[in-house]
């Protein structure tokens, strides 16, 4: 079966494109600067979609892009992009409860943008001054969907789910100190939501919650 | 404001249906027979969309079908409804790796389909005889979207979100027993899964999967 | 020293009154009837002020009363009481989440009002219908301290912690299933709140938010 | 509505303080000294009481302090404060275990005093040498409301809470190694106390803890 | 090697009397009757010192007596005991915080007293109200050792540990809701506690903390 | 009895070669490299199998073998080898989920080969994508055990488990981050299998699952 | 493909046992008597070696019998077995460490025994008296593998590791009480044990324990 | 009262001495050079005994000798000590598991005898190999009392429970990794432990168990 590319020191998954509609995304930590340049050089030529690279920091990202040009890279998400999608029609909504949670929001909107969402964020407009939120009901309600990321006790998920009847997407973040358990707690109180019909990611992944949106996109085969 | 309605033992929130789409549900457990029937009496004249009520057993049931009349029980997913609502053409396919999965599947397929999704159930495909779940791959990925109820290590939720690429809401459940931890290891499994995108809700939640997909199938305001 | 009595199954201590304002409270569960009885008839003998017992069901309510007459049973709080305190000013609203709450906040209302506080209830103003909460604001700030009742992921606290300005004391309660983890998720996410200043008892203990409210009362000596 | 200001990086709640009493206060860690100083410079602008940030180590407070000149760094408690209160009758004693709770007691005590608290603070009383805190009984007696600030088990709370009848707010903090749970312990402990009616803050906040003092001085609107 | 006997259901440990001073002791639960008295039959032809069986109900125990005459039952404490050992001396100081702690403090009391150690039990003198332990402590110093048995916080163990210079063995208890964690609150801050030297058995172990004062009385061979 | 030689800062078993098939194997973190050497000498004069250090980095790695030579390096594996085993027939493959679990791989291939094992590694074969396992089918099939290494929610142990019939050693990693809990979730998930008969080895201990396929070489004696 | 026989409350594996050496075992919890009948008459019909049910209960054994004769209960274990395996040659020792482990240690010899190993059940030589498993040393190191069985601390799986070199499969148990965490601390503390290459399954599970020794008999294909 | 001294940045218990027989002992981490000096001086001054300060890193150490000179640093064991006692008679064994556990054996070795107990130390005798604690169990049995230190599973503590009658303090230490969990499951294990009568302390307190064992030395008064 030729959907795989075994470099040696990964196995890189030409097929995903064919089969989810979006080119493997990279997990950068971990990997050395020439491996991240071998496997999206491979993507570039094997696939025909945007090649992503998650999690890269500034020298990492100088260091590949002078390998593989035709690339940007999102400092504030920490991303890494050739071939971005144009906007294809769906609005997603990245809402913030606090400052700190502003690099999962970075890297949740600069992913679904490149995969070709058209992304707002709206930041800062944690319950406890619940004029914020409110403030910005309208924008929320207009979107497609609606990301919520938000640490501590996580509470914005529940105000935003009661207030739009589109599909939420909540992110824990690793916000906040002691209770907060690093992110459990966050992650914990979202799950448990009395806002009927909210889904959860993974604690910090502006990632996870950018490619669930994706899917919203795609239909059935 | 005239949104909710004080019935003493209860808070009716009338306004949901015009905010959500879809009336208030009843969640089953500590009401007494009168409360829910007068609970659903309320919704029932002040919206006009599906009232269902979860998680009643078999007694209760019969009450309060005999105070409300004109609703139907589902024992195994242990659902009253009254007003279902006719399928408007999304199609959820619900997916499950064994047995013991089935009354949480049950749920989910039941609100579903009150709600007007279009569901089918595939039982029974755990990861451990991978062919039975490939044997159901051109099904799955002709769903607009997927609900996956799984318990123990909830593997067969990763295995789902590579084989389609629509939305996948992961359901875990407590099946099993031991390092099982009554569900938190299917939970914690399935939002560390390696398949990106896919969003997960509470423990033995098929109401919150029901409710995630039906957000599917709402437009922005 | 004679503070303390010793009956041979307990030790009452007499002397709280005098330390406390407030004679010692009795927590019901794990004693029998006439022990009970016998310290309620010690404290009405060595104090003056209210006699309580917590978390009483029915039989034994009615078998304290007819060894001890002249108290009074609320069945809902499962509390007695004896000798219950005037009115003295300070006034408290008690605020739950949802339905499921009711038990924990009758207990928090009676114990509060035997001591003399003046205690409304307001039920069922949970955040996904945000305009519940929205609605009891005036009255919520019209009172010297409120005491927030929640489970699940328990984030009316936050929502009226940032709603007035007075001391707010909060009870995380065990209504959920899954990750609400019986009452630690909402506990650890009260804690976390963005809300600043909010005060946290433990899981389901009506009891400890009324004596944190009636501590709100007292003064230096 | 005008209550919050958008700054990019940040949304200020100018609203707050006629919410609240006290406008908001900046949570350092996380933030570039210019987005300090611009918060700090939009505080003292839109409202009229103290304006703080915490968590703020030496060279950042000397840089912000530079840009915003007027105000006060409190190296102990690592706080910048601009327009402190003056003293308004509350008098909370601070009261720790051990030496090293000793940077949440400087966080809590500076807080307060900027607030307009008047605050003693009573050191290193832990209940291994119980005549410590006998010693100080009086003390704590003679205060409208207390502190108390301990790791490891934190049994002090306990003691101090069946000492006095005022308010007793408990901050767990994460001195300790082992069973300790990096406060965990403490924070558990001091929620199950055996002293009737003391309310818990999150771990290590001092800040937290102060604010709930501020409330105590706040009366219905 | 002849130190065990095999009896198909349980291999008695009959070597155990040589190398630690006392035969084997027999945990109830699971057992059926049959079974504890041929034990227990083993234990007194091979062994010449004390059998004693742990959490025996009354049911079981009168069958058991009835089989194996010439023991005692001791239903506060669920001990059956067969040839009780004479005071040799030691005198141990039984003390708990709260009525609740009873039942595992009769267990240490009488497992201790039937193995030879002079058992004072002194009950109720929880932290809430110092005075109590106060009053107790000359009591306490003139024990050889001290049991400290306590559930919620545990705060008894810190207290006590500070009082006396002999040993401190800390027996957490299940007492205690919420927060309590069903012991585990106690076990851990009874480990973190701030009075050097003591030392801490399982969580409800009346047994373990008898065997371990009895222990004390054990010199080198 | 001369089976163990006491160097002072470590007490070397050389008896495990006889009791065990091979001598005991060192840990080398918190080791000095002279006691490494010390050791390494001490075992290459005691025993005559091979000899082997784990989780060396280079510098202490070059450093001993200065003072001992005649051994190997395999700096991805952090292994240090004398006298390493011939091939002795039994054939284990060595399987891994992605990428980050390369380290753990190392380790076990290594170990495994030095003690006489066939290893062959089949790298990133992930269930997202699961034709990458399933093209890899047949190679494990041919083997007499394998070793499946994976992080995040270690579903690769599952879908293995059921492909073959031989012995399965399943080694979760710390591989993922957030809900991944530093491996304990791939932990708990291969112990709650649906896949009959797996076991499972430590978090990262390529080592102990070397050492357990090293087991199954082994016969009664 | 045919492999999987749905019957509308079960898909049935039959493919199981050409894949794997032994039909699909049946987890008898939450099925009713007519569904386990109509799966035992699928696979005796669909396949040719053992069929087997765990854990249950005397009257649905009966039950499940009357409807499919011909096979045998086996109570202490609560297996349902028909068309048992003969003796193939690999023998197995199953050790226990208490009493209380009876029941898991019924359950792996029975289902290693209906699968053609040949078993020997060594019960009661928990590490308190050493001299009992030193007594066994002989017995379990003639054994082609052995299961450890234990629950409390589980340290038999460290003691028996060091005596034995072949394959040790260690099964925590749930016996204990307090910090034994219903089997998790055992769990954990066989998964760090000091004895290299024992390998762990999952808490109680006697059947995990025997299908993992039954794959020891399995070659590569 | 006088029996303490305030210092401002401590409150030195003066009085600790002759209530409890040994000076109070310094905890070293988050103190400052010239604050040890001045704790140790006013020690040396009001007090007659030892004066120790544990967990001193090198350069502390030399610094605070230079301001207090008369004391001894014993860097394996972190201690500063003044003033050690002689030799009172009561020996106790101080036993490990493996070299890891080295530093907190030293600890517990280094404090017990500069508060007077004959101190031996008997390393790397885990029960992997379990002649190696046989070997020393004669030694075992001639001490008046035990430390047994271990961590991973921490085994040891019950096989030496096992073999000697006198008091047995267990220490678990953070040795280990994964499952290992910094110490938590060696301490759960000890907790749980099969050998009756053993007691457990904090994780890595070798100077908690030193103060354990200079309690038993203490009698009443």
């Amino acid at each position: 079966m030729s959907e795989s590319l075994d470099l040696g020191y990964a196995r890189v998954d030409l097929g995903r494109e064919a089969r989810q509609g979006v080119p493997e995304i990279v997990y950068g930590p971990g990997k050395r600067t020439d491996e991240i340049a071998g496997i999206v050089t491979t993507l570039l030529g094997g696939n025909t979609g945007p090649v992503l690279v998650t999690r890269v920091e500034h020298e990492t990202a100088a260091a590949v892009l002078a390998l593989v040009p035709g690339g940007r890279h999102d400092p504030a998400a920490r991303l890494l992009a050739w071939r971005e999608a144009r906007p294809a029609g769906h609005r997603v909504a990245v809402v913030t409860a606090g400052t700190s949670d502003g690099p999962v929001a970075a890297e949740a909107a600069a992913v679904a943008s490149a995969l070709g969402l058209t992304t707002t964020v709206i930041r800062d407009v944690g319950v406890a001054g619940l004029h914020r939120v409110l403030a910005a009901a309208d924008e929320l309600r207009a979107a497609d969907s609606v990301i919520v990321i938000a640490g501590m006790e996580g509470a914005l998920a529940s105000v935003v789910g009661g207030l739009v009847e589109t599909p939420v997407i909540a992110v824990p973040t690793s916000t906040g100190y002691g209770a907060a358990l690093e992110g459990v707690t966050a992650l914990l109180a979202m799950l448990s939501s009395c806002a009927a019909g909210i889904t959860v990611v993974n604690i910090d992944s502006g990632f996870g919650a950018a490619l669930a949106a994706y899917r919203l996109t795609r239909g059935p085969r």
